[in-house]
């Protein structure tokens, strides 16, 4: 048993296929080239090209989109498993930013050592652009949380979704999560200005369905808290049968 | 010449990657199960697993998710030269649905015959992936969309993304082009009710932005359009050098 097998990564990808040996040396290949980036300071920039992509293995990272107008929108939050701007490797120039927010430990890949990957192991190919899909599947569910839920769903239903996350790469618990992210970042995420973020958090504290507060979050009656925000973690795909 | 290289799909490639006969050829297998599609009836169900995915080839789609308590978020509409459900084809189940807004054409492709082609056609296979990265490109932007801009610039801009889309597969001009949406399908694409669609259309078009009748979509005066909405179309990777 070496660092692979307890990665973030090999834990996610576990869940979709039981990989083999020879998968995981494959695995290994990708993660020659480590890197650490301090909070604050974008590893991608949107409008970047050429760049690489990443596999994050420590910390919390932010991809997100500047306006024009100076306002950001986040479009997710990345944990470690999660790859960084897989998908930005095939557009000429990355339509978005990435921004550590906390100090993170990352694996840069490029995209010669993905193709090679893909040609060599198609199983763990699979189950790479399977963990792609879902990534895509949280962008689509955090489009209809904007253009179809109120303030408060939203808000739950956000904080459920990185705590299913969360579980799935043993950060989690059903009772709750430590979480980096201030009422900025969740914000600029839920389309919302801070100020209605911290009256959306005390509400459903005094309901007694969540608390977020000194860096944790902590499910008060996670059953109800999932009636309320309409949480069907479905789009997730953590429940399947593993591939053939 | 026959109708491969003339194909929606082949014109939105060629943007990308310059294709060769023996690619042209290996497009030509994917397109053999033929089906057409009546408007208002699902191609794929939210939920549904094993299904295909298809080229459309005629037509237009809209992809959707719905809500427990029955409203309806549309994440996309996709248009000839587009694939439907290329994602899901790696979940197990799909996270969303797509039907048809008018009749269509579609060309049913299987996961194998996908696979297939991505291990003898390499370059034919990025083609495919730069095009579903673009998808998911547009999905981020719609996120943006609906989180950080108000409802007349989020209608321009979606207009104009249709507009420039339509111009690549060869349906629309830099005036305008034909558009079968109604107003109940962009207030659920932008996260409003029909009624206040109407007001927005109508506040364009006073303006001398935008007139939406008839089932055509005209620029008034597109350059102030673009300003006004904070178009910039370099997400939709549309005049980048080919790839080497």
């Amino acid at each position: 048993m070496n660092f692979i097998e307890k990665s973030p990564l090999a834990r996610k990808l576990s869940n979709f296929v039981a990989l083999s040996a020879s998968e995981f040396d494959a695995l290994r290949n990708l993660h020659k080239r480590r890197r650490s980036f301090v909070a604050g300071r974008d590893l991608v920039q949107q409008g970047q090209s050429d760049q690489a992509a990443y596999i994050l293995s420590e910390g919390w990272v932010c991809s997100y989109k500047i306006q024009p107008d100076g306002t950001r929108q986040i479009v997710d939050f990345q944990i470690p498993g999660d790859f960084l701007g897989l998908r930005s490797v095939l557009l000429r120039t990355s339509d978005h930013s990435f921004e550590p927010i906390t100090d993170i430990q990352a694996v840069e890949v490029q995209a010669g050592d993905l193709l090679d990957t893909f040609a060599t192991s198609p199983r763990l190919a699979t189950a790479i652009l399977w963990a792609a899909s879902r990534d895509e599947a949280m962008v689509v569910e955090h489009l209809v949380n904007l253009g179809r839920r109120d303030a408060d769903r939203r808000t739950a239903h956000f904080l459920l979704e990185l705590g299913a996350r969360l579980v799935l790469v043993g950060m989690g618990s059903q009772t709750g999560y430590d979480c980096p992210l201030t009422q900025y970042h969740l914000a600029d995420a839920l389309g919302l200005s801070a100020v209605h973020v911290n009256r959306v958090l005390r509400q459903l504290r005094e309901n007694g369905l969540l608390m977020f507060r000194n860096g944790k979050v902590m499910f008060g009656d996670r059953d109800r808290l999932v009636e309320f925000a309409g949480f069907d973690p479905e789009y997730l795909d953590q429940n399947g049968p593993f591939l053939k």
